[in-house]
C-alpha cells in the first residue's frame, strides 16, 4: 500500500474512533467521519465499503493495542488485594474522565444487540476473553487455586462495576464489587491452603 | 383528557416502546413511531414534543410496572441461595428469548451516556435504586448482615451477568455470578451467626 493511501486510512480509522468513542455507534455517520478526517466522502469510500467495516478496524486496531499492553505489563501485583485494587482503582479513575461511556467494546455489543452477527460481536468477545485470561494468568502466578473461575468472576464484578457507574455516576458501587471481588479470593486462597 | 386522545397516546408509547425494546433509542425516529403506531407524524407532535419526551414516558411506565410487580411479587425465598438461584435464573431464561438485548435502562444509559443529562438517566437510576432495595428487603427478612451492601453487590453480578451474557452469549457466565453471589452470602451468614 503506497504510503499517502495508508496515512489517508489511518486519518480516518483515528477520526473514526474518536467519534466512535464519544457518541457511539448508530448516531455516526459515514459523513460525520468523513468530515473529521476532513476529506470527501468519495474518498472514504476508496478506502472502506462501509461503517461496519471501518468499526471493524477500530475495534480490532483496539484490541491490538491491550493485548500488547497487557503483555508488557510491568505491573504485577504482589496479593489478590493488590491485583483487585489496581483493577477496580483503574475504573474509578477511567470513569471520571469527562464524557466516559464506559468500555467501548460493551458499548458496542449493547448498541448493536440486535445484529448478534455483526462484527462488532467477535471483536468484543475476542477482547474481553483475552482481558479474562490475563486477570487468571496473574491469580495462578499468585497461587489462587481455579483462577479461570475466579478471573471470570472478577471480570463480571468489573463489567457489572462499569455499568452501575454509569447508571449511578457514584463510585460507592466499583468499591463495593472490588470488596465482593477480595472477599471472592480470600475465600479461595484460605481453602487451597487447607487442602495443600 | 378524553378517552380517544388517551387511546392514541397510549397506542404511540405502546409502539415507542417495542421500537425502543428491539432497537435501542439512536436507530429509533420519530416517523418510526408514528409509523408503527399508524398516525401521521403531524398526528403524533399533538401528543409529544420529542423523541425524549416519548422516551422519558416509556421508561417511566416501564419503572412503574416493575415498581408494582415488586410489591406484589409473591415468591418469597427460604434461603439466600433460592433467592439468588431465582435472580440469576430469570437472567437466563430471559436472555434466552429471541433478540434479547439486555435490561432495557441499562442499555439506554449505555446508549445515551455521552448525555448524561438526559432524563433517561435519572429514570434508570431510581429504577436500578428499586431494585436493588428489593433486594436487600429479601436479604434483611433472611437475616443477612449488611443487607444493603450485600444487596448492592448481588446487583452489580446481576448487571454483569447481562452484560456478559451479551458479549459471551453464553450461560456459564450468569452461572458463575450466581456461584459468587451465593459465596458472598454464605461468607456473612456464617459471619452472623458467629458474632450473634
Amino acid at each position: 500500500m503506497p504510503r499517502s493511501r495508508e496515512l489517508t486510512r489511518q486519518r480516518i480509522l483515528d477520526a473514526a474512533y474518536l467519534l466512535f468513542r464519544s457518541r457511539g455507534y448508530a448516531r455516526v455517520s459515514i459523513g460525520d467521519i468523513a468530515a473529521a478526517s476532513t476529506i470527501t466522502k468519495r474518498t472514504l469510500y476508496r478506502h472502506f465499503d462501509s461503517k461496519d467495516v471501518i468499526l471493524e478496524e477500530v475495534l480490532k486496531a483496539q484490541h491490538r493495542l491491550a493485548l500488547a499492553a497487557s503483555r508488557t505489563l510491568s505491573h504485577f501485583s504482589d496479593s489478590t488485594d493488590d491485583l483487585v485494587d489496581a483493577l477496580f482503582a483503574d475504573i474509578v479513575a477511567w470513569s471520571a474522565t469527562p464524557r466516559w461511556a464506559g468500555s467501548g467494546f460493551t458499548r458496542l455489543v449493547v448498541e448493536l444487540a440486535d445484529f448478534p452477527g455483526h462484527p462488532a460481536h467477535a471483536i468484543a468477545r475476542k477482547h474481553k476473553a483475552m482481558l479474562e485470561v490475563h486477570v487468571a494468568n496473574q491469580l495462578k502466578r499468585l497461587n489462587v487455586a481455579s483462577p479461570a473461575e475466579r478471573a471470570r468472576q472478577i471480570w463480571v464484578l468489573a463489567e457489572g462495576a462499569m455499568v452501575s457507574m454509569l447508571i449511578h455516576r457514584d463510585p460507592a458501587y466499583v468499591e463495593i464489587a472490588a470488596d465482593a471481588a477480595k472477599e471472592l479470593l480470600l475465600r479461595e486462597r484460605r481453602y487451597k491452603r487447607r487442602t495443600s
